[in-house]
């Protein structure tokens, strides 16, 4: 297709630049938790849209905004005085008109979006007691659509909603790489039993100079969990060393110092009753953390658009995402690529599938040439393009992670 | 003392009246189910006052304000589209100063809160799933107290917080007493397992002419358990023979007619998904249905005073009109009493136990005089101004019903 | 008709019994707020329907909670620091279909009910700054109609919404006389002139024990307008001499005793920064005040229902309290008639004219027979059943009060 | 200062790149609205500190959400029907406690935040009706501080609140320039003045493909200025010719394509009555659009970071944005400097003048040495981090943009 342009990009590959930052905020953190349940509320819309009437409709429920709570944590267990408030909003068809029948049909989208949230939160943030410590509230918009629509448009590519762009890389590179690990080590479901006394809400800003690596690690324990400062210390010192062990794997011949809590003092210790600052005053919103990479990289281009919570069908800010890192991936697979950039453009009311430009940059090795490589990035840029339904369904189940 | 003033009331017995009206909301309307989640969040700050504090500190979480949701019932079973939305306010205790130490202690009001609506209404209508259903919000009022005041209070007698008043009557007629029977039947345990197809939502309004009661219920259906009209019919039929039947137990003698959801057409049936109107549009706020007797009866005495919800301790809304009840049922046991009307009026800043006037009508029966009996009436109403305790205890442990 | 039923009461009238209770909250109050409120969206609403539609369409949106705010009064002038939030909920038809054409047409009940709430906030709390003391939210439901149905249903009389009654009664006691004038003496634009410390916020609870009157006020003051203790006393002072002086016109022959502010103490003056308590945490609902006349009266029946913001069309829970006051006003101007009660119960479904009882008790003058007078009353009820539609319109208009 | 780095970027400079991608969302995006109520917020709630302790206390109101209302846009005017919902959330000291007299000082921060935001949208959005179309709510939470505390603190340099970073670059490619100047053209008064009908909800996408620059551009209208299609397609020709006309002084030498609302249909034009989608359930958040600068730049290093709406003392998120954007200015009018990014790295509980690190990557001109201009770098870097003081004064009066 003439709008996929393939070239060179004259740079210093990421690993040869003298200073890298990466960061990565966990699952607990206040707009991870905001970004995730955004997408389970997608994904329970999207189950329910196809069950009732055979077809995904359009909603964009990727706006979520969590307002702390207030809390009182202490040595042995504490109390949240405040529960935390989350408001759901964004748009979903709530009504699907039969023009034949001159009849209304109602869509449960408020319930099933408050279920989705509830659960999501439930099964994330496990020390939280969702009958006491959370509200979750509803202020979807409402929005028709006609039953003829439905069933047309099954059947047809569907149309880019917007003029935006998605943003993709690939390979990660080492600090990147490290920094995505040792968030989900520390909120691996092993860690947990292991260490119960940590927390979800961690973040882990990783800082490069040159062959040395800093990972600072932002760690909330749970209060129950956590008896003595002495305690405390120990946690902090046990996944301090877990980090350091991991790092050997997948950061071997740097110099690697990790810093867990370094805001702590005599009197303030990174102390929560449920495993999550979100309790005590700190707010979230969806789209204001990870990339759908999972990362935030500025050495790196980046897409400002929210993923989660976005419709899976037709919304640019969503596929156009996952698609670029996608297509990244698998170019940066081609033999002879170092590193490889990719931006797509929409145009709005074009099929999803036709973008205005799909741009992919390409660091290239010692002794390959881009004329060579295009062909091959080219070919996987088309497959994509013309597989779009794969990574719609993938989406639609969650397995592909937008955070 | 002085102020308990007991008088003859120069006025035709209830059941001589020849037109008499009684109304009865059922648990599972708006307006109850506001009164009992502020009353049962009361309770439950009660309990918690008492675990960490050791004494009940000051709340009045008596207003609850209930937007219906938005259903889709259907025979067979429908969809709750939008969840209902149930705002507590109010003003509780949620900061203990303490002064010695210059320390504040902070305490769970917001999640006890929210934890305590949740359970109620999880409890009350068993058809409705709080989990996605519900949106239970909360912006109770802060309050601070010195912790001194708490233990020096604790040993005294509180003061009225209110120029206010409380109002009784007894005993009950053959109307009221079969309306509020109605309602319980209806909503009993045994009929809910018999007929799973009856909601909680139940009003019932009972209309006397000289010896004939009309019982007008309008009572709320759910669809799962409804697959045909003509299985709506028969759940109508079945639930107007067990009120018919219950009729000749507690109002012999009378002619009795009963109609069940006579606003039904043809294309227009009370069916809901959950047993209440609550799910379709139908909003509820406290204090605005049953009295503290249970009843509203325009033919009686009332206060407009809500008393779900409020602090048991020193709320003259709440204690008097209990108080007023409780003497006028005791006063209506003495021997020569037709009817006991009790009307309490405090004066703001005194202790609860004295009020500005306690008042006691009497209708007496023929050949007993006042004068017999008002030395029994002012044992009784004294006994019971200096018990206050005991009523508080009761209204602690949710013991005594508030609406 | 048939179901007008007219009989004497034999009953003390109310002006020798030895005690009598009357309270009155002032359109200050935080329940009057709602009330007045209330009211005025669906004032507003009616305008729109009429404007826009030609009809005035369903809706009931007596629902509104206020949730107080948080101040730091000052002698001199203090802050609010919280704003008063209100919501405003009910139902109202937000949609017309045309089936002819299969057009909707959509109407702006959510910005006008905001508009109308606010507006009404602004010309009653004179010293609230709308632009930042309140926040006004709005959650009034949803409603459909079809265009047809308008059209039809203007033509002919409207069935009742609901099995429900109305009360009323008539003449005013001289203690409720004097009760109703005090409050609007103190909220008076004369007053608010001279003495423009007075706040909006005053409740007047008026004791009658033989031919004594006890008034005690809670009178908010505004702090700018308040500078020292010495002038808040001198306020005080000036209040309680102009009460005085209205007693003697109201209740000439009566010994007077006027209380202000009795619940202040040398720590603890009532100081508000807007004149309304609603400022610090004192909450509020429609219903929970006056009745449809203006006052409380547990001496008297009452109903109830909330009268305001409920629709004047069909709403029997607003039509039948305004048209029993209405009634009992006309017949207690009879020649003979002491006193008159008036109740009315609807049968849902039926025609608002044609109640299932009306039911007029007369207590009569000495010499005089009920037979004489039940023609006339008779008359007269018939004549309001036949004219509701006047009553109505002065209800659109703002003209008759509801609270 | 040993943590500022200067180094060569090797890399192709912006405007050789065969492709670049930038946008705008103009003041009247949803999202634009967040960012500016949330700047507007800690605006007047710095100048609000000063006042009234002499200091600006801790803040961060970097969280807005917008929920869409619903409208109903018609030619010749239409109506707003829902108004939108603006929720305020984030934290701020609400109270000084003065160890010494054991006294509390209470601060209007909920008022003052609500009158900001509206203010705010007043003047932003000037055909929407602050009084009927918009609901602005509060949930700011609390926060307190020692009054020792403030004082001190103001003598000294405050430290970093978190590990987090600031990202900025300079100058600005023709593409960028053109885009910022084209939203800035058509939302200047000049043009409001001679084409009403262009509301403020303005988005460009420019795209660079060699010397061709194509600007699409999504531009709402205000029903009321626009009586037909004819007329909607002459202003959309004006604002086309307009823009055409800026691009000759801004881009001279491009081959310039705009395109005005291009997903126009027969029946779907872009018509409001407000002149934002906000109106009609397009939501928006805080910190999801425009970066420091203005723009959202995918081929330029971003960070994630919400700028407005923070503390302007010690929020790493704000200050390292707005310093490393200033920082990059200066540094780019050094001789021979072509292209500079600088970024900014914090360590949390360090002084906010000693970041871990502040790189600075050039891109130089040929026959420039990074060598020769390392010094000058230097210089401006470590002037800007000395006088902190000045930018965050012109962040207190509003004199630097955020977004």
């Amino acid at each position: 297709m003439a709008n996929i342009v393939v070239k060179k990009l004259n740079s210093t590959p990421i690993e040869e630049l003298p200073v890298e930052i990466v960061e990565r905020k966990g699952i607990g953190h206040p707009d991870s938790i905001c970004d995730g349940i955004a997408e389970a509320v997608s994904v329970a819309l999207c189950k329910m849209y196809k069950e009732k009437m055979g077809a995904v409709l359009h909603h964009n429920t990727d706006q979520v905004e969590l307002v702390g709570g207030y809390a009182y944590p202490s040595l042995g267990g504490g109390d949240i005085v405040n529960p935390i408030y989350v408001l759901l909003s964004g748009r979903a068809t709530t009504e699907v008109f039969d023009k034949e029948k001159c009849e209304t049909i109602r869509l449960p989208v408020g319930t099933v979006a408050v279920n989705a949230a509830r659960e999501y939160i439930k099964n994330t943030i496990i020390n939280l007691d969702v009958e006491k410590d959370i509200v979750v509230d509803c202020r979807i918009g409402q929005g028709s659509v006609d039953l003829v629509g439905v069933f047309d448009r099954e059947n047809s590519i569907p149309l880019a909603n917007d003029t935006s762009f998605g943003v993709g890389h690939a390979p990660f590179s080492t600090t990147e790489n490290l920094v995505l690990k040792t968030e989900q080590l520390l909120n691996s479901k092993e860690i947990k039993k292991e260490i119960p006394a940590i927390g979800e809400d961690i973040k882990v800003m990783g800082l490069r100079e040159g062959k040395k690596i800093t990972l600072t690690i932002a760690m909330a324990t749970v209060d129950k969990y956590v008896n003595s400062v002495e305690e405390y210390e120990e946690i902090k010192a046990k996944a301090k060393a877990k980090v350091e062990e991991l790092a050997k794997e997948y950061a071997d011949g740097y110099e690697i110092e990790v810093f867990v809590n370094t805001a702590d003092s005599d009197n303030c210790i990174f102390l929560t009753v449920s495993g999550t600052s979100a309790e005590m005053g700190d707010d979230g919103s969806v789209g204001r953390g990870n990339r759908a990479n999972g990362l935030i990289t500025p050495f790196r281009p980046m897409s400002m658009e929210a993923t989660s919570g976005k419709n899976p069908i037709n919304h640019i800010g969503k596929l156009y995402n996952i698609l670029a890192n996608i297509i990244a991936n698998d170019v940066a697979k081609i033999e002879g690529v170092n590193e490889c950039h990719v931006r797509i453009l929409s145009q709005i009311g074009k099929p999803v599938n036709e973008p205005k430009i799909l741009d992919i940059e390409l660091i290239t090795d010692e002794g390959y040439d881009v004329a060579d490589i295009e062909p091959k990035a080219n070919e996987i840029a088309e497959y994509w393009l013309n597989n779009i339904e794969e990574v719609r369904e993938k989406l639609m189940t969650g397995e592909i992670k937008t955070f």
